[in-house]
């Protein structure tokens, strides 16, 4: 490990800095209000979604996938964390903290003993206890 | 600091982590495809939009928001990253390394000197050439 | 009204001919799976979104707009439409008349009487009866 | 068919007119600004996309799935069409019209002789002439 740019060390805080300098280089903090960073986050997903939309199901690893293909997945993948990093900033959200938290809590929700290899949704009538990770 | 789960230095590389425990101990891999993990991360953003739609437009830093507020949205978002982590993991993708890349080329995109505080919409046809950061 | 494509009486069964008829034409059946469609629906989500982001709130009506982005929002807006019509075509569901359901269901959910004017989220804790219209 | 709410007969137009009353019954016109409506129509998405998140591809008709499911999946469609029509309106778009043009638009995009039964994404580098149906 030779800089806090290693990207086995990547933290969210180091995300959250740069793009923090990176809107104030370019006076765009006028724009980064909540709802549009919100809505520029689900413009991404939506590209995010583009990718993966005529392709049927998808393995794991994603085999047969062109080079250019996986870097472009990477970008929107990207794309879509360095706006949920902002969207989080700009409400005062501690990201990382609260992502540690939700961690706990969803082993709270979904104790290892009681999970039977069963995923529902919350959402659904036909939700039984040991349900989906988060809600 | 004490440890690495300090929230400051949260990595991205912890997170994927603590996400492939939980889901091994669970034994729900076998639910983790790329596009189940996708659509699930949709879920979440639809979760995280639900909590500002009525409100108009949010100044930053949401004062007047309740604190229960503040931590259902911190939960929200947190939902969001820990499926964009196991999403980008099943698909091979180094995210923090991604994220890293993407900000570079973010910078040659949309060069300091030549951003005029203006922010337009790579998909419309008033683009002009400083946009969006992202695409 | 001069004839079944008059604007007025667009109906939803109309455009899912059109677009059972569009796929047939170009062999696309093949691609028209559920999961494939609803990912596409979000990819064009996306981009209606992508058109609001940085304009902070926006008056109905849509003042000041020029002429080429209302259409570029009428495109996005029926993007999202007609895969919305294409979807439910191929999952079985007679969308037009689960829609008048859902109206009902709605009225039913949320009697004019009790409602003060207050609109909250469903997925809170902070929800009283009143809430929202779906969910 | 007997009645204009027959469902073949279901128009768009006929909905927005159902939901312009059914706003204005509750007083909720104050809140249907364009970017409450369209993150409510996100939220919407979510709730349709969780119903899909863990099953794998699913086949055209949906076999095997129960009633109830198919009841909550006609629900989740007709939540994001509802609201997909109170911001065309609320932003003065005719839907029916815009999605009659865009569909003619479509057909000249991707003229019949040349598709190879090949759908690629428009927003990838990879894209060639006879890409998907919408952008």
């Amino acid at each position: 490990m030779t800089g806090p740019e290693e990207a086995e060390s990547v933290t969210l805080d180091l995300l959250k800095k740069k793009m923090v300098e990176f809107a104030k280089e370019r006076d765009w903090e006028q724009f980064h209000s909540p709802r549009n960073l919100l809505l520029a986050l689900v413009g991404e997903v939506g590209e995010l979604s583009e990718i993966f939309q005529w392709k049927g199901e998808v393995p794991k690893g994603l085999p047969g996938w062109k080079e250019e293909e996986k870097v472009h997945l990477g970008e929107e993948l990207s794309d879509v964390l360095l706006y949920l990093v902002q969207l989080s900033d700009i409400c005062g959200i501690d990201l990382g903290k609260a992502a540690l938290r939700k961690v706990e809590l969803n082993a709270i929700k979904y104790p290892v003993s009681k999970q039977q290899s069963q995923k529902t949704n919350d959402n659904t009538l036909f939700n039984v206890n040991n349900g989906t990770e988060s809600g």
